[in-house]
């Protein structure tokens, strides 16, 4: 008789699992219990469910050629035994069994095992709101709830949504819904969008293009409670500062790691999830946990992190599924890659932000780079923003945040492969990035982004952040904003500030001498690199290095006021 | 009075290193010559504007706000004196002078240097083959080749071309010709399309794709002559196998190193160009070398390479000027990363292919994945084929190639970072690539090659590429192919062959007695996911594994004959 696997959740992680051991050890006998009615699907899909991209929720459930991956499937083609509508209620880790009980009829069984997996995965939070559970609110994390919100849609008489969290996952709910017809507002306690991915200065381009295309965005705001009309269907949304009339919310707060079973059964949890080590093995060696319910090793802090992705899930249930057949495998962990599209807009990151870096102690030396994503000479080029993070003493890349209407994913996979490898910024200069016009500039815009940090650690670039200029513009510093664009680019668009001067880039070695030189100056043009330039031609006038520098990103970058024609 | 700095060569690393030094070292007195009347353009972009999406080829020499980058540019905002269609004669390295020669009045003058810079690009290559010179028959190197080009398209009677060589630059012309109204050929003396970047088993789904499109494709033919009409045009062009009427002719046999100066003056000069060290330094100290002219080093394979790219040139060109700013700063070198796009068909690389790597007698595992770049179930995803290369010692990443009309851009820039970093498939199956539906399927096509070899390096699958079943099926060997698939997709699209056996996956289980044990057994589905997954059932089932096997890439990546519907 083979090995008895019992695997506990049915979605991502778990029947990746199964279906890898029983791959490697054909003599293992291998149940996978689920307490929904569906497994083996692919959740992430369904925001674009709700968008109508996919037309029937079903697809989610089916192979590439259309094969439902259901109970029968699993059976004739993976060899596993699948109990869907079973809940796991406890873990018996003395004698090694899983009581489950039949959702339908309550009926108990006991299933034994020599190897265990939980895949429990996660839970939406659902915080204690009054009004809370007025008809009309709902999560967006099974199947049934896609089902119930698209039904939602259809049926909604005001066609005024309000989504609650401004996470990935609530703003991938925001194209859906205008596409059907909503009136969309997003609430975001904290003071800026994906708040856990972004930096302010480059979460404020993405509000902005969400304004720009009718999406009221809240943040900063937190909801106090949900009004419901007389049928105790949600009718008004009140927050801490105003009060939004909606009979459609979605609640996306964020979700948690489901780890009672593993609580109660006496394994060790920590806030980020069950803890497991990198075998994906939990504190009883018997058992493995991964997936949604698990804490990930983040491999840029060391640290655990909670990191509920699709990907992550798929990798872990490899590896566990090798170690199940008695391999010797192991996750590496996540740098906390992230990527999504709102409304034409793509936002991507990998590693860390300039805060989390700088709330985890280290010192920190960062580039902003807005740039066309191929030559500007190509009509398809689109902007994208690039902010890279790296230690200032090493060199060592932290993180990067690339948005805007570009491509983002290939560098945000360069940089996420180059973190896995510990690389410097020396390093991510010379990757032998793909180049054609089609495609890219011919130095890539990481590349850029790069080499700013190395010119700013070898002391011939130095900068103030947009927050920074900010800051001091309103403590009413003395300095100067020297503007090196063309005449024609400053009429189309400028900074509202009193103490800018204009000396095209072009002049400035001739006219150099206008300027004081006992004053700071801050250089700028459009995206900073004449910027940089005209900081190096005062230098090389003698003018104080410590007095003169550039504004990071120049005005595009600028995410604050501006006049634009 | 500042260091003398000279660089000849002003198109792209040459002007690079010139305002580079500058920022750095603004006593230094630089000065650039170029033999041509343009400096510093986009070379790149020419393909893109024989095709109109550059309406003006002057686009190709503006900065991104449309400032030209001229001699004036270069005075005024650099600091930098350029001299244009003046040419470097000889080097005089006992008393550090380069004698040039103005060409319009034969003017010559001496310029004593400190340090000198070679950046003379490269020469197309034009053989002595009989017709050569006809007019019509152009290469596309400078922006006036382009103009040539683009005047011949409009001035052409017959609207029939000929492209000779089917490599990166010769394919970028395909698509402006036919979008011009031609009938293309593309002419390659080698087996196969873009030979330096692609295996044969790849290069025939590009070479497929462009008879779809109808350009007609002459692989393994080499031109013999270039017939003219009684006016000197070129009316024809005569291959070993067959004769094309065509009246514009481009020649892209590719280019080759300007070594000329530097071979004169004595510097050391290998086969793919000028010798330079980390630091782009050549054999003499006081002068580097870089771009086109130089030879690269390839970091996978440890030896000389030449790599004409922009991106490469441009990374020259800063280290370059670091170096002459007395810093030390060097270049890693390059993996031979390319990629394009075709009409609608993208084709990119990075490192080794398997044809490389053996011939550099290594040992070498690979896998060939055909997929959706989404996930199946989104509307916009689009097929990819990936067939990536390791060392089946150490697991070693050498090489990826990635087509397809899908997305491949950050597939290989993934690639090339690990292969910067001398990534294992282990390392490639953990890194954290971005995932969101819009963008990629939860496992990243990469990943999944990558986790193909992992099973091929563990003994846990075995297969056969396209290229050694069809040699099989020549030989007339006793096997049977095990198409593990639906039947409607049978229907859909099968292979024309005797020796197979239809079982679908989901029956195999139970009716795998009908197959027998003694004689060897391939199986394939759609990707040969489910032709693995059958290897595994039948090897689980008491199978001889030595005689089971699956067909790697499935039907969709058999690139020889297939019944479809």
């Amino acid at each position: 008789m083979g090995k008895r696997i019992v695997v506990i959740g049915g979605v991502a992680c778990g029947p990746k699992a199964a279906a890898r051991v029983k791959r490697l050890d054909p003599e293992a006998e291998v149940t996978v219990i689920e307490k929904g009615d569906e497994i083996s699907y692919g959740a992430c899909g369904l925001p674009f469910y709700l968008e109508g991209e996919i037309s029937d929720v079903g697809e989610l459930t089916t192979t590439p050629v259309g094969v439902p991956r259901d109970v029968n499937f699993f059976r004739a083609v993976k060899g596993v035994e699948v109990k869907t509508g079973t809940e796991a209620v406890s873990i018996d880790r003395q004698k090694r069994i899983v009581k489950a009980r039949r959702l339908v009829d309550g009926m108990e069984e006991s299933l034994p095992y020599d190897k265990l997996v939980i895949a429990t995965g996660s839970t939406p939070v659902r915080p204690p709101i009054p009004g809370i559970d007025a008809a009309g609110i709902h999560c967006l994390k099974t199947l049934e709830d896609g089902r119930a919100i698209r039904g939602a849609m259809e049926g909604s008489s005001t066609k005024k949504a309000v989504i609650v969290g401004g996470g990935l996952i609530g703003l991938e709910c925001v194209e859906p819904l205008v596409k059907g017809g909503f009136e969309v507002h997003v609430v975001e306690k904290l003071p800026w969008l994906l708040p856990a991915l972004l930096d302010e200065e480059m979460a404020i381009h993405l509000e902005k293009h969400l304004l720009s295309k009718g999406v009221m965005v809240h943040c900063g705001d937190g909801v106090a409670s949900f009004d419901a009309d007389g049928n105790g269907r949600v009718a008004r949304v009140v927050t801490e500062k105003t009060s939004i009339e909606a009979d459609l919310v979605i609640l996306a707060i964020g979700v948690r790691p489901e780890i009672k079973l593993a609580q109660e059964a006496g394994l060790e949890v920590g806030k980020a999830g069950i803890v497991v080590d990198k075998h994906l093995r939990t504190s009883d060696p018997d058992i493995y946990a991964g997936g949604d319910c698990v804490a990930s090793y983040n491999m840029v802090t060391g640290q655990p992190v909670y990191a509920p992705m699709g990907s992550v899930a798929n990798k872990h249930g490899r590896v566990i599924g090798n170690n199940l057949a008695g391999w010797d495998s192991t996750f590496s962990g996540v740098c906390g890659t992230g990527i999504c599209r709102i409304m034409g807009f793509n936002v991507a990151r990998t590693g860390l932000t300039q805060r989390d870096a700088e709330s985890q102690g280290l010192s920190v030396v960062s580039a902003l780079n807005p740039g066309p994503d191929r030559p500007h000479y190509m009509e398809g080029s689109k902007l994208i923003h690039v902010k890279l993070v790296a230690e200032s003493y090493s060199g060592r890349v932290l993180g990067v945040q690339i948005l805007g209407p570009g491509e983002v994913m290939s560098r945000v996979d360069t940089v996420a492969t180059l973190i896995k490898a510990g690389g410097t910024v020396d390093d991510l200069a010379d990757v032998d990035m793909a180049y054609a016009p089609p495609f890219s500039p011919a130095v890539d815009n990481v590349i850029v982004a790069a080499n700013i940090i190395q010119n700013k650690m070898d002391r011939v670039a130095r900068s103030y952040s947009p927050a920074q200029v900010k800051k001091k513009l309103e403590a009413g510093e003395d300095f100067i904003l020297l503007d090196v664009r063309t005449p024609k680019e400053v009429e189309a668009m400028s900074l509202p500030y009193e103490n800018i001067v204009y000396i095209p880039l072009g002049k400035l070695r001739e006219r150099a001498d206008e300027l004081p030189r006992d004053r700071e100056i801050i250089c700028l043009c459009k995206i900073s690199l004449r910027g940089y330039e005209a900081e190096r031609i005062l230098v090389g006038k003698g003018f104080d290095p410590q007095l003169t520098s550039f504004l990071d990103g120049g005005i595009v970058a600028w995410p604050y006021e501006k006049n634009v024609k």
